[in-house]
């Protein structure tokens, strides 16, 4: 923590300050500019806010200077942490496509998506089976129904499953079903939750909120982080600004940002934020030319009848489409496609 | 829903449409305008998305005509809803005011506030049991005894007690011990807490999620009345912006707009999103002159040793002085200040 | 400006930085903290950005100490400038009312307006003769009749006028005919404007960008301060956010921020950001409870027919009620409403 | 237009509509769904606005259905514009590489940065004479002189060069030495200066505002092309947003939604968002994933003297091997990197 004076600020004021560190036992090393005194604290200040010092008179203003999260900090662990899936690693040199619906509608269903999606090369089968819906009134998914169907499915091609929990009551489901548990963009901040998937021995896909910072995801990150569960990965799927030709807006510079703060690996949802297939196939391109170490894309064979989400999903042409042109792409920055 | 046709739009991608739309239960109602088709859907839409129309070929656009919420919206219930807490009626023409601690650190430290904000007039004791913290490491809460300390001290003073609930295991305990049950801005669309909540019989403050829209809020307040739950108070407490130099961005217009849009009652929080007392104050009065039914404001004896959020709580004497301040602009509106 | 080290940050990479301060003639001040190294920098630190040092390696982060701006800044001049506009002083106890019509469409019509606004109190006349419009198509305002009709009425009732200008080249009919010189958002940070008029002797109201931090505001305010101009009037009149109710967020904690951290005045206009007069009311009353040193309204006689934001326009009614309830409001902050 | 009317509308509040839209030469066509009566407005709808109408009585919403650009619309113009500059035509299947320095600081520095960039395959090179600044301290370009060297610099190596103006009274300097006219984010709506670019005849880089949405953006540049000026190529720099780890959001999805929505062609501008040049690289290559027609990227051969944006400026060898990486991700597209 960095503490700047005010130009005038007089010695009773920085006196108040100092007596306040050296009672809470930080020391403090002071730094007289050519205008302005500036302290550097000395001492685990994690636990100091730089709002709680602003408002010492003769305080201008105060900084943070440690990042708040460690385990999941580059700084503190310089190379990249790799997290098995199957027989995908993800956050080495290999991409990772995860596909599926939107929602599990059916059995039916799943086993033709994924029949197709698993043939041209998707690593992972998505599905939503809790969903998460702004109106009460909409379909609020299948429950343990499209979690069984998920891992019937995920057996019979020899691929793992991933699908969205929403309730710590559900955990035992979910470690009975399910190959990767995804938390969502609404309960990244639900920390009730992440303390109990913390102690959860699988991975654990994180998706970014829609108005977290990138500081705050890697808070949440360490939650899971510093109780243990280090199979963690992150997930950029569109932050909320002023433009609305988009649900979302993807941000993907996202991705070289946690590359340089965190060693964890990183993968992107074009579907939710772009809303339109149209547009998610560029975007879907994009994630791996930023350096993405996947994607996660909806697909529906049938999406004019789907029962969320059908505009943004992909049919499975467009799907196979999208695998030879990233696997190109991927190929320019010296990546492979995982196989499946 | 309106669908909206491109100007050069064929009769196969207008029938398309067409064939949907009948197939599914819905009539429509064409209207030619000089460029363009545009066609009103009859029927239950809360259903459809208008994104799901945009990717139809010969589509332009489609909007929603119909708010998605029932249950709170004004169209459908002019009349203001009111919610009664200990011996003030929220939503009616009393100003109440929430005060106290960020969070409950002692029984003592809570009486000593609750003792001199009683005095100047707060109608509700506030304070922090369990603790959403971005961080893993920073200060989480008392707990159920925090909890016990607030119901200690509200019947003390015969003052009802608010407070944040963070996990649905938590809610025989909230039932027990808290008046009014908060559900924070992280939890704004928590479903599986808000389904539960909705079947508990108190008040409900329902605070704004950062980055909600206030579609989004209201239709979280509807999960609560879908079920049956109408004791619902919401609260303004800032959405994440741009600007750096507040916490928040406090978005006063939401009070307005609120009145505007629902019958429900709604109060403004000033502390969190400002972050620094000398701008609180200021805020507080700007609320009640917006028309909001009430603030709820953290205040401390001793803010320089708070576990959190110190440098956001008034001192007593700065609580004492906007209760003064706001209850000249309550006049100005023709309300008064709910006794205590 | 202040540089935090990383953790394992080599000598030959400190020397790297070290030697590079030097050669450009800055001394600087290393602490060395528990786990990283920081230096403060000693000299006239304003040409140096942090993201010049972000990328040094071995350099984790990089903060500017010193606010850019320093004829604007409080920390220089503590006490409140006052500029004076007729018998009106904005900055000290008196609240000031701007009020008229969004555009100027005719002499009766401006006649009609002032005559009752003047009446109720109104301390200038507003009215836009050139207007700036997202579309070609939209109506671009009277240009120089605007502004002859604006003096004209201006003079009729002794009050001073107001109006927004567009280009360097009007700047001689600003001159000629204006009181006050309006800056729009759109243009804050039009530099050659903001450089010309830094030498015109008239009081500038300077509005904020819809994506201005309060820091590129004053920064703006720089420029006109810097060359000379001290006239300056701040203007808040909303942000862009992701809300969609509203056209604009207005951002009324501008006011208290602005207040800590400059000595210029700042007024609120609610009509814009607001869009529909409803919602005017109670902005415009929050403005003046948030400490706002004026407000600057919309208003028209037959809104119905006006060629420009007829919707956000207040009646005449409307506008002497509102006259009446911050009357009181400023009484509740010790101030008082400015004579006409 | 879309006029949406309350469920509980009464007649007299519908006839005020309908009177006021006859009264002013519109028609209308009634169309009455469940529970609310929804209108289509018939005639030319560009000059009512939305809002004007939401606050009728009984009026709930009110919606545009054209869009208020033409000429720079998809739905008038299905083809692509091509804009040719040099040997690179912009807007088919080839990819247009902008390159130089942040500002022209020498001749020698021009030359010693163009002789690199032109060999590795740059087709523009980009310099800015006339520097946009947030503060007036901030060093404010070479001006005439710096145009001067990019026209002596571009002949020497045959490539056209491009440079962004500032005032109309520029406009004679840059129509005699710039090959293409670059309007700044802050400028995007400086209406004064887009009406007179519009008569000149030379193609315009109209760079987006950091809080446009893509529809003010495209009316923008519908000021160019309504008054003739076709020469138009849009460029992304990334829009503001809370997210402070890069300085803007890069808004890559704003490419496939012009390809969309208009006909003209699209670049992105990495650099600025990015401020740092290591995160430069991955959303260069993203952009021509998401199918761009190009870049404009910062190259400094000694960036830690230069003397504005260092830190974001790519090293002459980073740009090569970013002209490796582009022209692979652009062949999986199905494009080539034009010919300099």
């Amino acid at each position: 923590m960095i503490i700047v004076f005010k130009p005038n600020a007089t010695k009773q004021q920085k006196a108040h300050v100092e007596n306040y560190l050296t009672a809470h036992g930080f020391d403090y090393h002071p730094s007289q500019g050519q205008e302005q005194a500036i302290y550097g604290i000395i001492g685990d200040t994690t636990k100091l806010t730089p709002e709680f010092f602003k408002v010492f008179d003769g305080v201008s203003d105060a900084f943070r200077v440690q990042e708040s999260y460690k385990r999941c900090s580059r700084a503190f662990h310089p190379l990249n942490s790799k997290v098995k899936i199957g027989n995908t690693t993800i956050g080495g040199n290999e991409i990772t496509v995860m596909a599926g619906p939107c929602s599990v509608e059916s059995k039916k269903m799943l086993d033709d998506i994924s029949k197709e999606i698993v043939t041209y090369g998707a690593n992972v089968i998505r599905g939503g089976a809790f969903k998460p819906r702004s109106s009460p009134y909409d379909f609020q998914g299948l429950g343990e129904e499209g979690l069984i169907y998920l891992r019937e499915t995920g057996d019979k091609y020899g691929i793992p499953v991933v699908s969205e929990i929403m309730a710590i009551s559900d955990i035992p489901l979910f470690e009975k079903y399910i190959d990767v548990i995804q938390i969502g963009a609404r309960n990244m901040q639900n920390f009730a939750l992440l303390k109990e998937l913390a102690n959860v021995d699988k991975p654990i896909l994180l998706k970014r909120g829609i108005s977290a910072t990138i500081e705050e995801w890697l808070n949440s990150a360490e939650y899971l982080a510093s109780k243990g569960n280090q199979k963690i990965i992150l997930c950029e799927r569109g932050i909320r600004t002023f433009e609305k030709s988009t649900r979302f807006t993807l941000d993907l510079s996202s991705v070289p940002v946690i590359k340089k703060k965190s060693h964890l690996p990183i993968i992107v949802d074009p579907s939710h934020p772009m809303g339109q297939r149209e547009l998610v196939i560029p975007m879907a391109r994009a994630a791996i030319a930023a350096g993405a170490d996947g994607i996660m894309v909806e697909v529906h064979n049938n999406p004019d009848e789907a029962l969320s989400d059908g505009a943004q999903s992909l049919y499975p042409k467009q799907f196979k489409e999208l695998m030879k042109e990233i696997k190109i792409i991927a190929g320019a920055l010296g990546k492979t496609i995982a196989k499946n």
